[in-house]
């Protein structure tokens, strides 16, 4: 019975990356027996590059017969002044997101304990952190419509963009958030700015009317604007944050921040049956690319994620993630979470010591 | 030839903190025969709670009017679950700045060196912070139309808002941050989501539009989840940041929270013409009001930015500057700023020892 995954390298640092997991996948599928049938596709700048679109038709085909997709990144300077919008990197994964209605983002940040001083914030304030953002991804202003570039009366130009959320979207996102906090410390913050925006208000109130079949789930509400503060101030405050597809964005990448190693950091996109695209939350590096400098484990880490959570595999990704942590009390690293007294490896060299210490 | 400066208290810390401005400002009225004439009136939810709106009509007028206006803080949950959108504490906040056309707000976030171990951040990373941030404060989704909550087939409610900004609006506000880069190190970072967004898609072809006018000030372009992560990895790579009203208020309070004093940080809130609100960057915490907790510097300190940019009176506004820093050197502090081996005052205490000062 076997699997199919599908590795979407992308752009940038996409390629290096997911050829280390790749390594590390093929190492447990032949260690565990696991099956897994490995293939690769083309999405974002390497694809337009390829074919003309950022998501050519035969990648979302195989996106759509695959069990679970792994993607490294995408975009780049060379694609972004692209003068037609629907022809850019990100258009491709916004595609894949949308048209596998993968709506579930989960993006954890977590201080790995090796890592403690490569945060910019002092230690008391990080040590330990461990919080989950579980940011909605289908809907949202990403997605609303009417959008684009009109011209009013005197030939002025102007932009425009809908933020919609309806009660469903609302409620499934914020059922996976509930969920989630309750298989943690089952304190959830529900982020909006019901004090502005008009969508957020039933956004609120949506979370509040779930509350009554989460008993055991503390709800709370913050506004965006003090939550980006909060995540600065005191991040330990928050278990798991649930939020819209925009702020998520926005405060995910603070939050990963925080940990100083966002070169370690996976995420799942997953569909209402929780078959799911995971990733790394950096992005795809142009300034670094082709140079063996990119850190493989946050790649690595979201296939430990897609075996546990798309695969049923725990065990190969409890043995994935001990294998990270072993490398990195060996004191191996990478440029981006260099610190005194440890060894510089590349890329290439990491993804091999993962590959070692299975 | 006298000036009316108009205080509006607001709600919370909002009334305690502008009485001991209203101290500040009286002292150098006398001492620097400003010729200020101080006069009173009511927004958000004290409105509210007097009037039934959160800006009656003769508050307006009053603003209207004035030369320059000093506020406290508007909002409490008190007011939050106001099932009517328009009679809520912010719209008070918000009816002034779009019916002044006050769209320039200017937010500085500055490490005060006597308070350096307050941030969260590591010294090195935020000693000698000044940013400025530049948000456009009368556009984009939160005056957008259309906006509400309708229902859709099936009886489905929807919440929807509108994210739309036109070049001249976008050309004003560019040039008000392009005049402060050029007053300061001549480094501007626009903040936008142009890969996602269509609308500040015209937002960043704008900007390099202006480029042209000021060829001695560098403009770069960053993603708005990449400047969220940027100002917690290294904010000292930022001189001003222009963006727009929902990306400002998020990202300038991340800012204002690094310098772990957002006690001490005035904002200014300007139309075309220089005239101007002015407000502290914090809220009207009202978990704290009326316990003479409350840091009244936030507040004495936009009524020196006032005095500078509405008034002309740069002198007084220094004045009230070194007075701010001799308390600091005396180790005075409010709860919110307080340290080992300084002597912690409360509100009054900390008013009165800035006019001591004087
Ligand atoms: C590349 C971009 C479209 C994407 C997003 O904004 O969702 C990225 O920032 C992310 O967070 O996955
Ligand atoms: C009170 C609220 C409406 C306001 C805003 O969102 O603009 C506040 O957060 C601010 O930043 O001044």
């Amino acid at each position: 019975m076997s699997k199919n995954v599908l590795l979407l390298p992308g752009d940038g640092i996409g390629p290096e990356i997911v050829t280390e997991a790749r390594k590390v996948l093929e190492n447990v599928n032949a260690k565990f027996g696991l099956g897994l049938e490995l293939s690769e596709a083309k999405v974002g700048g390497s694809a337009i590059d390829a074919t003309g679109k950022p998501l050519p038709e035969e990648t979302l085909t195989a996106c759509k017969a695959a069990d679970a997709i792994l993607l490294g990144a995408v975009g780049g300077p060379k694609w972004d002044t692209n003068p037609d919008f629907a022809i850019r990197p990100e258009k491709g994964l916004l595609g894949i997101r949308s048209e596998l209605e993968l709506f579930g983002n989960l993006r954890p940040a977590i201080l790995y304990p090796q890592l403690a001083h490569a945060s910019t914030l002092k230690e008391e304030v990080v040590s330990g952190l461990d919080i989950l953002i579980v940011r909605e991804l289908t809907g949202g202003i990403y997605f609303g419509k009417p959008r684009g570039v009109r011209e009013k009366e005197g030939g002025i130009r102007e932009g425009y963009n809908t933020y919609v959320y309806d009660e469903n979207e609302i409620r499934r996102i914020g059922r996976v958030a509930f969920e989630a906090a309750r298989a943690r410390n089952k304190k959830l913050c529900s982020v909006d700015k019901a004090n502005v925006l008009e969508v957020t208000v039933l956004w609120r109130e949506i979370m509040e009317e779930l509350k009554a079949e989460y008993p055991d789930v503390e709800l709370s509400h913050m506004y965006v604007d003090n939550a980006a503060m909060q995540l600065v101030r005191a991040p330990k405050q928050f278990d798991v944050i649930v939020t819209g597809n925009m702020f998520g964005d926005i405060l995910s990448d603070a939050a990963a921040m925080l940990t100083g190693s966002i070169g370690m950091l996976p995420s799942a996109s997953l569909d209402k049956n929780g078959k799911g695209m995971y990733e790394p939350c950096h992005g795809s590096a142009p300034d670094i690319a082709g140079q063996g400098k990119a850190n493989p484990l946050a790649t690595i880490l979201s296939a430990a994620m897609m075996l546990r959570y798309s695969l049923d595999q725990g065990e190969a990704a409890d043995a994935i993630e001990q294998a990270v942590s072993k490398v990195l009390d060996q004191g191996l690293r990478t440029p981006d979470i260099l610190s005194a007294g440890m060894r510089q490896v590349s890329t290439s060299e990491m993804g091999d010591a993962v590959v070692a210490a299975l």
